[in-house]
Formats: C-alpha cells, structure tokens, sequence
C-alpha cells in the first residue's frame, strides 16, 4: 500500500523533485558543451587551419569532459540518497533546492576557467562551488540518517557508512585541487578526474541498494 | 482500479502536465543563470583583475540566486496543489498552459532587472509577472474547491484554507516589492526573499498532502 | 496483465517517446521567449527610456504569446491521439520523429516572423511549417484508426471522429493566415489565436478520453 | 516483486538513468536548431531578399535535419538496448555517462560541418564523434549479452543477434562518410541518410521487444 502510493506520487513529491532533478542536470550538462564556442565567424580556408584552431580550443574541451563527469557524480551520489527517500519533509526540499541551485551554477563555473586557464582563481571558485554542492549532500544524508520516517528501511546503519565513505572524496577532492591550484591551475582541475577513477571500483553499495530485488525473490 | 489508471496516466494528461512543467521549469530555472554573462572576451592578466570585475556582476548573481528560488516556490505551489489533482478537465488545463507561458516569461524579467538595477521599472514588470503567476494559482485552487469530480477526497475544506493562506504571501510581496522600489529598486528586489523564508516554517500542510501514506499503514 | 506491462515500458516506448516529446516541447517553449532579445547592451537613463524601448520588442512579445499556446495546441492535440496507443510500431515511431524534427523548427520560424514583421514570406513559412505538423497528427491519426492492435479499445469511431474534427480546424487556419497574410502579414499571424479560442470549449472528447474511469467504478 | 519494485525505481537507477538519457537527447535536439542562425541584425526590405538569403542556410538546415535524425536513431538504439535491462551495474553506468557525453557533443560537430561545409575535416570529426557512440552502444551491448543478472529473460541470443545486426550499419555508415568525404565533403554527410532508411523497415525486432503482452494474454 505504502510501496503504490509513492509510485502514484504521494507523499511530498520525491518524483517530481526527481524529475525537476534530472531536468535541471540535463540542461546544466548539455549547456557545458555550449561554452565551446566554435569559430563560427571565422572562415577557415584549409582543413589545417581549422585543425590548428580547434586545438587552442583544447583546454575549454576538457574542461567540458572533465565538468560533465562532475556533474554526473553529482547527480549519481544524490541518486543514490534520493533512492531510500520515501517521505519528503521540508528541510530536505531545502537542501534539494540550494543544491540546484549551486549546481545550474557549475557551468559558469566551467566556463570562468575554461576561459582563463592561466589564472589561479578561477579553479579556487570552481572547487567552493563544489564543496557547496558536497556540503549539501552530506547535510541531506545526515538527515535522512536522523530521519527514519522519511526513509526505506533497508537505509541501513552499513548503507549510511558507506554514503559518507563516498562523500569523503567529494569533499577532500576540491581542498588538494585549490592547493594544487597554486603550483599550477591546470593541475589543479586535472585532479577532478580522481573522483571519476574510484567509482569505476565496485563497492558494497550495490549491493545495499537493491535488498528487495535481492530478498524479494524466493530461492528456486 | 482509480488509482492504477491514474498512474497510468489516463484520465487527461495530469502526469504529462506534470512532466511538461517540470521540463519548462528545469529549463527556465537552468537558463537564468545564462542572463550573467561571463566576461569571455575580456582577458584578464591577474586574479585580482578578474575578481574585481566578477565583484560587478553580483547584482546580477543576486537576482538569479532570488528568480531560481522564487521559481522554485511557483513550482512547488503548484505542485502541492496539483498533488490533489486526479482529473484534467479545460478550464485546469487553460490554467496551467497560462501558468506556464508566464513561467517562461520571468527569465526575461529577471534579466531586465539585472541589467538595469538602477531603474525601478524592471521592478514592477518583475512584480506583475509574478502576481499575474499567483493569480493563475489562485484560480486553480478555486476551481480545484469547486470541482470535486476532478481532485483526490483529502482535499479538505481544511487542506484548501491551507493552500490559499499559502497564497497570500504569493500575492502581498509583489506588492510590498513594488511599493519599495518606489525608495530602491534594489529593496523592492530583495524583499522576495520573504517569499522563501516561511517555507522553512514547519505547517500543517506537510500532514494534509499524505493522508494516505499515514492512514494507510495499520498501527503496529 | 497487459496494463501493467505498459506502465514497465514494455512494448516499444510509449513512455519514453512521451517523455522525448515533453522534453523536447518543454525545451522548444522555453527556448521561444530567447527569441525576444532584451535591451542588454544599451544603458537606459531613465524608465520611460527602458519602457519606450520594450514597447518596440511589442511584436516579438505577441509572436512568443502565439508560437507558445500554437506549440501547446501541438502538444496537447498529440497528447490526446498518444492516449489512446498502447503499443508503438515503427510507422508511428517515424511519424514521431519527424513531428519532432518539425516542432523543434517553430522558434525558429516564430523568430523570421518576429524579426521580419512587414514581411509576407515569414508568415508563409511559419504556416508551411504548422501545416506539416498537422498532417503528420492526421496522418498519426489515419494510422492509429487502422491498427487496432496498436490501441487501446476505447478509441471508437466516435472518438476517431472527435479527433479529426479537431485537427480540421489545424489544417484550416493556418491556410486562413497566408490568405489573410497578403492582406496584412501581422493579420496572418494573429488568426493562430483561433486556434486556441475552440480549445476553451467543452467537448465529448473530454469524456471519451477516460472511459476507465468512468466505467471503472461501480456505482456505490 | 521484482516487476514491481523497478518500476518504483528501486535497483540502480534504470528510471533515472533513463531520464537523464531522455532529457539530454531532448535539450540536444533542440539545441542544433540553434545552430542556424537566422538573419537577426540584418533587415531585409522585400520578402524576395529574405528568401535568397535563407536559401544560403540551407546546408544549415540539411545537416539539422540529418544531426536530428541520427541523434534520434541513436536514442532509439539506446532505448531498445535498455528496454531489456533490470539492473544497472557499474560499468553500465559509465558505458551510459560516457554515451551521453559524446551525444552531447554531437550538436557542436554539427555545427562545425554546417559553418565549413568546404572542408573534409569536420566532416570527419562528425564520423568519429557518431563512430565513438557506435563503439559505446556495441560495448553497451556485449555487456549486457554477458551479464544475464543484469537483464530480462527475453534477451534472447536472437535478441542479441538482431540488436548487434542493427549495430553494424551504425560502424559502417561513418567509415563510408569518411571515404566519401575525399571525393565530396556534402556527399559524405549525406550518407548519414543511409542510417535511417532500413529504420522503415520492420524487423523482427519489433516482435522480440514485447514477448510478454504477445505471451502473456491468454488466447481467447
């Protein structure tokens, strides 16, 4: 009965939420791609020349790949909290909401340092726009952790600990990328690409998110 | 058997009403913050240069913190009201595409007002079109109390008086927000964040909008 | 067995060929009002300054107003035939995608005829561009009343007739503006408000969309 | 159960994953249209003028056409590949990120064959762009084949046969692009049409992605 009513979207709208979600990451995802602009008013006579330019366009390239990959953890590890809400209170529609907030903000974050790869503030202001977007999600796993109304019961004391093993990164990440930054700022944006690596690492996680999957069926 | 043909999304379109206004919400919300135009062209040779030219972008950063949030608040009101929603019938429907037609509007709005903070005019268009927004609401919540046949039984008389306390807010600060623009269009702006903060009160509306969730389930 | 198997996904993508053309209309809606380019770089001294100026960008505004309800009628008049598919073939699927091909072009034509307001050509091509997507609807229509494996069994004759009724008046009046275009290109694009002007009234079609519901529940 | 526990979105996120999916190919889709930049600045006196000005976008418009087209197909391709998934596991995962980080790309490469029509280079990098996606479907799919946890039951090795059938002309089609781009860059863009003819015709596919409404309504 419970398991219905939230697919009908009762409840305070954990799906619509999830919907506005994953609307606003894909127009802020697809958008990063529009900070490389193409030499549109340029006419390029040869291929080479065309080649020569879109080269000095590289930084900006990777800059997109490596904010697209950000964005994209973002949006995984909100997922994988959002998948033991049940319940949507208040304090949790907040966290939500400034989460979205920062996060339509990443690419003109993006776009500061593809722009001026050589300077070292833009990196620091791209790494305090994700901390915000990491603080947010540490707030909202602590309280659906002192939230048990508000969640599935398989949000288990094993599941809480590995949620905030996956944040721990999250959070150190942006600190080494604005120190590194003073070495060098390219470096510093460079390190973003160790919070890809790790997820490639299968964890406990898996596991935790499906125990009905796992449980509900019976051994043949 | 009402309730699993709903989530099928028959009856007329309220799940695809829903989708359609997450989808031009998402957009609209990610696009406001394409209205801060990064200085691209400009080549700045220090941090320091550029921080002080981003410092004169925060008008504009300001506006576009208080449009998401003020969006966001139209989208969750019309969100818990069409949560009561069960059936779509033309005068809901006309509602909701004005709704939406405005919605998309309040980009522009906020764009003029970002542009122009020294003039109070921009203030005023932003207020109308937000009042023009709770307008629309108000009248979806009139008809929703007056058709019955189209929502959910737990919209109470109690639930209704609910909503349209709600409202009022909706209508009084693009008042208020007009009113002081006439001493500074930068108050009249920023009074909306009042909007935002008795959404963090705690009310009794969070109980109405899951009567199922909690009758539903047997005391243990 | 079978309805619930829908409501999975399964057969092939009602639901995400639904969700495909909402983001893509939520998008094409949103992207409308970009079209109305406001006064950034020039610096107003004063209000009536800024107000003179938008009240030139007039014509862009009524163009927005009418591609926006214009696109919803789209959306909605294809909202009513999908209501009725149960399962997707690869005609149907292809009527779709070029639909879409062809939704995705109307800001694009809106912003010819927003910019170009003393020209005739626009106009005609806004219309050639209605007119195709109205023929694609009837030809979704022609298509669905032919497969009855393809529907679900309360698209009778009679809701076919209701159907085609209405896109008559889709296939009409944009044919009545470029008549009335050589007229006055400005006349030509405010006839579209007949298009939304039969939409406020009732029709059967609002019964015959939600026969479930209705039969579904036994009189008490 | 387990039926009804996925479409409650529990399991890692196919639901979500299939948003995200949708709502960037969405925004995408919308977005090549804007890469045909109308006569904005310019004013055109006779409808005449106009019109020989539009007629030289009009391999603009050709390469929207085709981009829309085939970013369709490949959203399509992608749909049926997942219309057969229950679970996602990690590598699924990044097989997708990566899948939506290069269609996200698509609408820049587009924009570069549309701007240098003259020159064989963009034309190439349009190949390899379309070639990596096709790489990403075809390992998308052998991981599925190998991982049956991961999948319904009636992902078939016909199934799998006919999907990876599909699969070839997605490989061939770019190669053939690049080889007729020596000869004619235009030409070899047009070869993309090639992708989407044999879509018309129907396959057994169409059978094989619904065996449970074909299976599980009882003969009558």
């Amino acid at each position: 009965m419970n398991a219905k009513s939230e697919s009908d979207g009762r409840g305070m709208g954990k799906n619509r939420i999830e919907a506005l979600t994953d609307g606003i990451f894909a127009v802020a995802m697809t958008l990063l791609v529009l900070d490389i602009k193409p030499p549109v008013h340029l006419r390029f006579e040869t291929s080479e020349a065309l080649i020569s330019h879109l080269l000095t366009l590289e930084h900006s390239f990777a800059m997109y790949a490596i904010s697209f990959l950000v964005l994209a953890m973002f949006w995984l590890c909100h997922h994988l909290q959002f998948h033991f809400v049940r319940h949507v209170d208040r304090p949790l529609l907040w966290i939500n909401l400034a989460f979205l907030l920062l996060a339509v903000v990443v690419p003109f974050s993006t776009n500061l340092v593809g722009d001026h790869g050589h300077l070292q503030f833009p990196v620091v202001l791209y790494a305090a726009n994700l901390l915000a977007l990491s603080l947010l999600l540490f707030l909202q796993l602590r309280h659906l952790a002192a939230s048990p109304h508000l969640t599935a019961p398989h949000l288990t004391r094993e599941a809480v600990t590995h949620l905030h093993r996956q944040l721990i990164l999250f959070g150190i990440v942006p600190v080494v990328s604005i120190a590194a930054s003073y070495y060098s700022p390219r470096l510093g944006m460079y390190l973003y690409v160790l919070l890809v690596v790790p997820a490639f690492v299968p964890g406990r996680i898996d596991r935790l998110t499906r125990p009905e999957t796992d449980g509900g069926e019976p051994a043949p």
